[in-house]
């Protein structure tokens, strides 16, 4: 096993070449690209991004089948099998790199979750388990300790001898941490906080490594000293002596199995009045003296508690980017399975049709592909704005802001829609899909729980929501509600103008002329305007609901914000789509002017317009798109998803999974030869004259010879 | 263990009664209903329909936990334990209800189906396993052949003696049943056929019984017979012998690990020149005299085909009914968490919101309560046709074709409506919904394969498109095409005019005035009009297109065909959400009048105003409904949502499933438990005067001191 870079090019050698491309492609205008002409390194430098290299070879590493899931192992055995991954990564050094230079780190955060994120392929309970001793328990001792904690913690949790649960979520509060149970109480006689669970919905629960193979964990709880509570902050506690026994005080229970994510030993905690010493705090954002004295850096105790959490923002960072690696793997299946898999003769051919051929079968592959495109690009930036943070000498506060809301955006979006993703790729690869050794099912159901781990994907739209609120509001504040919408609205309209949206315009210059609306959608500006106008309007209304309530009783604020819940988490999700757009514009942007940027533009376009097309409702409704216009769109998406057809397989392997990562007979030649050696049956039983004749063609025959 | 009819009182024991509901109701006006006030018998009997009984005598047997799923089984284990339990089903005499009485049935297929279908909630690999041994194998010796084989071979199926295989899904083939590989030639010399596979592709795969249980099974194969294929027949063919062994000729594999189902031995199958007796043809609708002559009552060889696949179609009406209850159940879990669970205080209330308050958790589960509702009754209607059909003296062949076409629309509809209920459940209960113990991630990984076995969703909707298409050129045939469009748009517009549709019309009546654009929507006879509209005129168009290219070679009709696909399968599940409409308002009008009738309309109302929302962009861009309309759609949908949360708890439990069947932690009281534990902690804590005192509070506190 080597962990020196790959060549760039060996892991390009699964790229796609001319000759395992279709050769009965869609008629394409001569001026247009050809399949398998395509940049296939440009592409993959752009979908892997500034830390392909970390990717690479973490990829390389994951080729060796002790790190792969075994299908067939129960839930002890998989446990088992996942604890002993874990150590080989620590043997194969590739899980420090976030961690500081003292320590045998790298200080490189971008390429730490670059590298982790990839795990997903061995296994996700590999790359989930990895993420709670790695980027939970021991980022808890890195980012909210200080520097006597990482002396005494890190050296045993970065070599996991010392496995570590991340105990922040209770039976009772999951979204909402500010609200958890568990104390820590000071006692300063004896210079020890007194951690303790007070009821049942209080005990810790869904916690990696804490059924099994924790020692210690990091504790999350109400601080109390001197009769006051300063709020939810982090204690590093002992639990299991070296036999793996509880400690005195402490209890729990595992979980048991559950949909996916197996390999995990996810547990309950419960303590009794256990006492860690003082100095168990980790006290990077408040700390108590001796005498029971509490201090903290951040003086508003609501921004301490969003700057500890803060902290931990990697992990939806990281979601989001296992999430599209998902995706890939389960359309690299589905699309180069369709690229052999033949069934119904729709025309006199011998051959029946390839699945990819069929209309259905395109938008239900191509459209995603193109969204997982997005995701990917999305991803990117997400992990750039991160690394910049983390790393970053020069990260402002709004630089923080802005991260927790692109993560907060990012990573529901692409949770989704991997499931979503895979789900469709099972179906569309039919009863083979659902075999196991298809992973498309098992890759589905450990991916099940990202869209509510690491902050649920509800609760984290309503964030970027309530951020959109709140930007809104920052910039119409002094305003009355009458004028900001007079404001929005003369502004929207001069946007339309713009782009020339203008209803009445464009319904006159449209009529009857369905070229000139493909024309107009595939305008970049028009795209981009729809996309952010959409959010805009309707943030604006949310904002004049919520402005006609203001200075009433919190409970009618409640009533009245409850009213537009729905809509506001709809619109934060559109508000991640333009995101998405603006990244996928970029990284097409970025491309030199060829084919390669051709193709990748038809895919941006098919991403927008299926965007614009699933709310097309509310953008006719409000002028935004006229009827004509609506009603031609249909046609160019379906001309889009043709358009790209033959470049689905290469845009898909651009990504560059290997068969060590795919591990799907689907996405091997096993149909393709299947197919041909029916049909080499067939021809030979033709020739040999003892094919049986059809009864139908037989009585054709019959009647033509009776006439 | 009891057969027995059990009293309808005590199966509705689990209903709810008023102080189960929460008391903080939405409110409503003093002349509507109030939780606590619905008719539950009403409902149950509505939604379990015309053989309640069946369902009851079933729902009461498998409260039998011998009959559950262990979810802790390995796949060797649990295939064994549901063979096990197809015996236990024997020895209670539950499956035999569709068999002639001479067999010791009761020809009863309506209450046949209906009781299969629930033992979806024991484990769905024994509802599958059954429906494989009485639904496929013994149906196709019943209903595929003469009355020698009923003696021969229907006890041994029947009860369960010999386990067997349905063999006629390949590798190669799944949709496309025609086309299969594996032939059947007559020797007239000894008098048998020759079962042969010519290739790996025509290896028959997926069958239940065919890894390990199987003792014989029903190949379909192309029929030859002096030289002529007279297409696919059904053949008797033993497979293995006493002590397991493949008998000679006989080969096959194990599929393995699938992604759900495991309690189901699913593999495959091949044969090489096995030879069985000419009388193991199953006979009914083609035969071959011993002399190798073929006769058949249908001439047709393709109407014979259809009519063998036909008798199949069992599949089909089951699967509605049982993913139907899985979404039942599924939403009976999230629904009773949702009226315990709190999270996050959004007033100066010292208890944080139940999630069903939150506006966003209404529209995520009270929307596919209505949804589920239509399935119901739709798949009642739907198992009706069925019952009428295969009991029927008086059965027409337009019967068989519209069950045909109506078990091709809601098998679709129920089935992916299952799956994202289940999912949206999942998620609405968070981790909790991620624990095996909470049932729904399984119960999700076992009904995945529903939406492509029995018929592959997409391949079954667009069947039902050509039969719109097919039905609207009988009815058109004669017209050309111009005048076809003419009369479609002149209908149209009457419709239009009819029920008020009309833009320009509504335009200038509804100005400003949501509530008039509500009473509009909530008006069965503009919500029939916009759902059969919709579909009409698509139709319509796709014909349109078709015609273009009448008389044209067969590969340009194909291609033209191929652009309008995806549209095609659109209209068609749009078919089918038209007939889950008619049906769901003909099981309002079978209440009486009163609050569970006002309650039941509001639902209704919810189901169609969704499916308008969803399809919103085109109904406006043709002008069916006005943009005032349209921007005041998504305010009356949150506000029926609203109205209705007080009764969703009642309306999922009226389905009528008891804790035996539920087995959910989600469906219990133990968060209510956990939350009053913490309420009555905390409230104890401030009584005592030793509760901490926040941060903040004491921090407010000095400031107001210092002024």
């Amino acid at each position: 096993m080597t962990t020196t870079r790959p060549d760039t090019d060996e892991v390009l050698a699964t790229a796609p070449t001319a000759d395992t491309l279709p050769t009965d492609v869609a008629q394409i205008a001569p001026e247009h690209p050809t399949p398998g002409t395509l940049d296939a390194g440009a592409l993959h430098a752009a979908l892997l991004g500034r830390w392909a290299e970390s990717r690479h070879r973490v990829r390389e590493l994951i080729r060796d089948p002790r790190l792969h899931r075994d299908p067939l192992l129960g839930m002890d055995e998989h446990r088992e099998r996942v604890l002993g991954q874990l150590r080989i990564l620590v043997e194969e050094g590739t899980v420090h790199r976030a961690f500081p230079a003292e320590f045998g780190g790298a200080d490189d955060h971008g390429g730490n979750v670059a590298a982790f994120a990839d795990l997903v392929f061995a296994d996700p309970s590999l790359q989930i388990k990895a993420g709670v001793q790695w980027g939970l328990f021991s980022s808890a001792i890195l980012h909210l300790g200080t520097e006597e904690h990482h002396r005494a913690w890190l050296p045993g949790a970065m070599d996991l001898s010392v496995p570590g649960a991340f105990a922040m979520t209770e039976i009772g509060h999951g979204s909402d941490v500010s609200s958890i149970a568990t104390t820590a109480t000071y006692d300063p006689d004896t210079q020890e906080f007194v951690i303790h669970t007070p009821f049942k919905a209080a005990w810790k629960d869904y916690l990696g490594n804490a059924a099994l193979h924790g020692r210690a964990a990091t504790v999350f709880a109400q601080l109390i000293t001197g009769g006051v509570n300063h709020g939810v902050h982090c204690f590093y506690v002992p639990i299991r002596d070296e036999e793996g026994r509880f400690l005195p005080g402490v209890g729990g229970e595992d979980d048991g199995l559950k949909g996916g994510l197996n390999g995990i030993d996810n547990g309950r905690l419960h303590f009794t009045q256990v006492r860690v010493p003082r100095t168990n705090l980790l006290n990077r954002y408040g700390d108590v003296a001796a005498d029971g004295t509490y201090s903290s850096p951040i003086a508003s105790p609501g921004r301490r508690f969003f700057t500890m959490l803060g902290t931990l923002v990697q992990g939806r960072v990281s979601l989001a980017q296992s999430a599209t690696g998902a995706s890939f793997l389960g359309l690299h299946g589905a699309i180069a399975y369709a690229e052999q898999r033949r069934q119904f003769t729709a025309t006199d051919d011998e051959r029946e049709e390839l699945l990819l051929d069929y209309q259905n079968h395109q938008r239900r592959l191509i459209d995603r592909l193109a969204r997982t495109y997005a995701d990917q690009f999305s991803a990117n930036e997400l992990l750039e704005k991160f690394d910049h943070v983390f790393s970053g000498a020069d990260a402002t506060d709004e630089d923080r802001q802005e991260l927790e809301t692109l993560a907060a955006a990012i990573k529901p979006l692409t949770t989704w829609h991997a499931l979503d993703t895979l789900q469709e790729c099972r179906e569309a690869t039919g009863g083979m899909g659902f075999m196991a050794r298809n992973r498309l099912t098992q890759m589905r159901a450990d991916l099940d729980i990202y869209v509510t781990f690491e902050g649920d994907n509800n609760v984290l739209l309503q964030l970027v929501g309530k951020r959109l609120l709140t930007d809104y509001s920052r910039e119409f504040g002094r305003l009355n509600v009458g004028a900001v919408s007079r404001y929005v609205a003369a502004e929207a309209a001069d946007a339309l103008q713009r782009v020339g949206l203008h209803k009445a315009v464009q319904s006159v210059q449209d009529r009857g002329d369905e070229r000139r609306s493909a024309n107009w959608f595939k305008d970049p500006e028009v795209q981009r305007s729809l996309l952010e106008d959409r959010v805009r309007t309707r943030v604006a209304d949310i904002a004049d609901t919520l402005s006609g309530v203001r200075g009433k009783a919190r409970a009618e604020q409640a009533a009245a914000f409850n009213t537009r819940q729905h809509e506001l988490i709809e619109v934060a999700r559109q508000h991640g789509e333009l995101l998405q757009w603006e990244a996928f514009t970029r990284a097409v942007e970025g491309l030199g002017e060829g084919q390669t940027r051709t193709v990748l533009t038809w895919l941006r376009d098919l991403f927008a317009l299926r965007l614009i097309e699933e709310d097309l409702g509310w953008l006719v409704a409000h002028g935004r798109v006229s009827s004509q216009r609506a009603r031609s769109l249909r046609g160019y998406v379906n001309r889009l998803a043709e358009r790209l057809r033959p470049f689905a397989l290469e845009l898909t392997q651009a990504y560059g999974l290997r068969p060590e990562h795919l591990r799907m007979e689907i996405a091997t030649d096993a149909e393709r030869v299947r197919q041909d050696e029916a049909a080499a049956h067939c021809a030979a039983l033709r020739a040999s004259g003892e094919a049986p004749v059809e009864e139908k063609v037989l009585r054709d025959r019959q009647k033509a010879a009776r006439r």
